[in-house]
């Protein structure tokens, strides 16, 4: 019996082997990863985190035109200068469109829940273009309302 | 002298015919052009040749997210309901970002050059993002601000 499980053991291993190298994450789950880690990032006060998954060539409309990571971060600095200010941030929604193989659309929605002391609950609309780069997948360009 | 002049008319006409087969429009140029038309058709009150630039696929995020060209069509048609409200479209300061060889980045501005009757002037910042179709390049998706 037991020399007979082991004779058959490879029949159990060698799939789950091959499953193992074969495995590759998809865009879609590298990019959600990205978003996730980034809200992870916000909700513990850590916009540096938060910024480092811009690319560096990265624009950001919202009111006005922001270029690049360093320049982003102030903004952020600037908007949401308390732990009060930054809230609880979720992102939902994701809708995902895949442009070729080093570029990505995403559609989603952002709320912050906050308090009164942090100027009430906001949120709105995001386009992101994410772009793959050699450190994983990065914003190349978010358009906020 | 003018047997020399035909015996060299290759030194001249050789080039041109080679810069000429070589042509291609590239994306950039064709971009702008459906930019182009797309103010030239808006610009004289014609929202269905407006809207034909946009894919099948199309969604636009303005305070909603609307998907595809009809109802896009409806939503302008509704909010642009008269001439005066439509007034004269001029898109500027686009910057196209290409990414691959079937898709671009276009962030610019656009302004409604419009008289009081029509509510007043309005402009601001869009992302566009394209795709190459067999009709030429669409916009897959415009976030409008």
């Amino acid at each position: 019996m037991i020399t007979k499980l082991i004779r058959n053991a490879w029949k159990l291993v060698l799939p789950a082997t091959l499953a193992l190298l074969a495995y590759e994450q998809t865009p879609e789950a590298a990019i959600r990863e990205v978003l996730d880690k980034q809200s992870v990032a916000w909700n513990k006060g850590d916009l540096e985190t938060f910024v480092s998954f811009y690319d560096k060539d990265a624009t950001f409309v919202g009111e006005t035109v922001t270029r690049g990571p360093a320049q982003l971060l102030e903004r952020y600095k600037k908007r949401y200068s308390t732990r009060d200010r930054m809230g609880k941030l979720t992102f939902s929604d994701n809708e995902i469109r895949l442009l070729g193989p080093a570029n990505a659309l995403v559609v989603g929605k952002w709320h912050l829940d906050r308090g009164q002391a942090g100027g009430g609950p906001v949120g709105g609309i995001y386009s992101l273009v994410f772009v793959k780069t050699q450190s994983g997948w990065r914003i190349l360009h978010d358009h906020t309302t």
